[in-house]
């Protein structure tokens, strides 16, 4: 399980002291090769940390050596000084790795706003550094949470006629899914042999089908990362096609992780959008209704309102989805209650409440492509932790 | 005050029987003329009400004699038997007030996915006929109203060389303030002398910077309808620009009054975005920040987290925004709390108890449009009325 599972990697997690409650919150993440191939995707907000700043250009050109990820505060919207902070924070880890600081990526999660305690971040780099171990991964995924109760860690093998490779992973948060903390943060690991402009691809085609497929509460954070590590230490090859199998099969468990955990959520919740004209027409009415208030308090308050459920898909234009409203049809939990965009079968026989997850499926009758979405529900501990939170 | 203020109308709000309370629910508005001039906008909604489809349709040709409004059901999603109960509704106004069912639009408000109880409201359609007064506004305004707990009524009148002229309005809702309700209807009459034309695009122009920035959960409603009516019973002629500015100031306060009947809303919230390259661009960012489940929950929280706000309008793509982050000032309440990007004034200095209404200012420093856009805060009480509101 976790970033230590492949061959090649050593990790640790401890208290640097950013936390107030004690608590680990500083995590390294280290390969140790022979190969060193590095690729990772970030937020799209435009108002991005100072750790991903320093992390998009230090990724860029596919060699990384170690990652370093401190939760306890987000390093976001703090000038230049806060950018600083975080090339401080890589030229140290650089020093006591033995590495060049260029190869070091940064990843930060907590409050916006305010600098971090540097004493306090540098000393637990150098606790890290001597804790370090191939059996660290737990301890890493432990340092890196936030309101996260459980930590998140996935990993699966992969064997063939020349050997087998392995991808191992952790996750916090997520941005979408945690707002309160603001950040998704994910590390995942290979032993594989895969080329750079390989593990790039790889791993955007990945996230593109599991954490860009989770959706919280439609917010976007300043932090989000997503980080994978080639050590080539099997000395097994991949090649792109099955590294991206493999990397969803990992992130795709680790993006599931993350709803069943999300903040002040009652049900997950997995919007499945059929019979489109197009995958970017079915996301573009899952996120619709992934995004509704209206209907994640409905389904809070276990309510199968798919008038609502409607409604949300119809404020998709046209030209982005084209489907007829009157031939739309929406199953909550197995029954049609909507048919032919009117009413179909009796409502009072959805069962919503004897489980956390709940199916919403919606045939636009469209075309053949389909997209799932996974979201919460809209609760009333999102608003206490979300209202309660910085003050 | 309401829409009997101008020369020419008359209406009544009675008890029809379709809310389970008892309490008023049909109301009628009636032009008696010399002339019959009508306009309308509508929700943008592909999953449009049967009303809609036939109110579209009916105010074509400019001429509008009477409208009928509904609350205790949306009549969406109801399919051809829906849109046959509304066609019979306009018919059987049309019988009765003697004039033809083409020129009778219908607006309906309440459950979706339910019939009518027709024989209630068409017997309600003739209770109201025989209680048309010229002073009947204010028992129509009654008869629309859902989870208000006010009325909302405006009135403006301008006086020229010629002589004077009003308008009148009244408004429930709204659609996208009190979702659980679903719909923001809005009836507003003048007695100038204005050509269909000009009364088609003065209401639209009003309805753009009026209904279109109030913002509370960024639901669009299956029944959204903002109709004019014009008699000329004043006999002073309006121009398409002295119609849009009086339109635009009743407009104005239906809407102001709308935020602050909002469902569950502890406070009103005023973004406006300034220094934006063009209006769209500001507009963009203003709903960004609007439609953010985490600014809104903050302000709930009296928490001034200019990070969530900064982070919201990061998400707007640079395309359709052009602006530098770190040029962006952020000010709540006055309080420049976040300048250049990053930490300005003390933000224990901001005070987000004493009043219900928040003003939040954001500078971009990219060009000179500015825009505001209205919103509420997301409460507990949000969350309660929408998810204990159908079962």
């Amino acid at each position: 399980m976790s970033v230590t599972a492949p061959a090649g990697f050593r990790a640790a997690g401890v208290t640097a002291g950013l936390k107030p409650s004690g608590r680990p919150d500083l995590a390294l993440v280290v390969n140790d090769g022979p190969e060193h191939v590095g690729a990772a995707v970030f937020t799209q907000n435009r108002v991005a940390a100072a750790p991903v700043l320093w992390s998009r250009t230090a990724v860029g050109d596919g060699v990384v050596r170690a990652v370093v990820l401190n939760s306890g505060g987000a390093n976001a919207c703090t000038g230049p000084e806060g950018f600083a902070d975080t090339h401080r924070t890589a030229e140290h880890v650089g020093e006591v790795l033995d590495v060049s600081a260029a190869d070091v990526l940064v990843c930060s999660t907590g409050l916006i706003g305010e600098r971090l305690d540097m004493p306090a971040l540098l000393g637990g780099v150098d606790t890290a550094a001597t804790a370090l171990s191939p059996s660290g991964g737990r301890a890493a995924a432990e340092a890196i949470m936030t309101t996260d109760t459980v930590t998140k860690q996935a990993a699966v093998t992969r064997s063939s006629q020349t050997g087998s490779w392995t991808v191992g992973g952790m996750a916090k948060g997520a941005g979408m899914l945690a707002p309160a903390l603001a950040t998704m943060l994910v590390v995942v690991t290979t032993d594989a042999v895969v080329e750079a402009a390989d593990a790039d691809a790889a791993l955007r085609a990945a996230a593109r089908v599991t954490f860009e497929r989770v959706d919280s509460d439609g917010c976007l954070s300043t932090n989000d990362t997503v980080v994978l590590l080639a050590s080539g230490a099997s000395g097994v090859r991949a090649d792109r096609e099955e590294l991206s199998d493999a990397l969803t099969v990992v992130c795709g468990d680790l993006a599931r992780q993350l709803v069943a955990d999300a903040e002040g959520a009652a049900h997950d919740i997995a919007v499945t959008v059929s019979g489109a004209t197009t995958e970017d027409a079915a996301l573009a009415v899952a996120r619709a209704v992934t995004r509704s208030n209206l209907v994640k308090t409905a389904i809070y308050g276990n309510d199968p309102n798919w008038g609502r459920i409607l409604a949300s898909a119809g404020t998709v234009p046209a030209e982005v989805a084209p489907f007829e409203p009157d031939a739309v049809d929406v199953a909550i939990n197995g029954v049609t209650v909507c048919r032919g965009g009117g009413v179909g079968e009796d409502r009072t026989r959805v069962d919503l409440v004897s489980a956390r997850e709940v199916r919403i499926d919606i045939d636009l009758h469209a075309g053949e492509a389909a997209v799932t979405v996974w979201t919460n529900d809209l609760t009333h501990d999102y608003v206490h932790e979300n209202s309660a939170y910085s003050t």
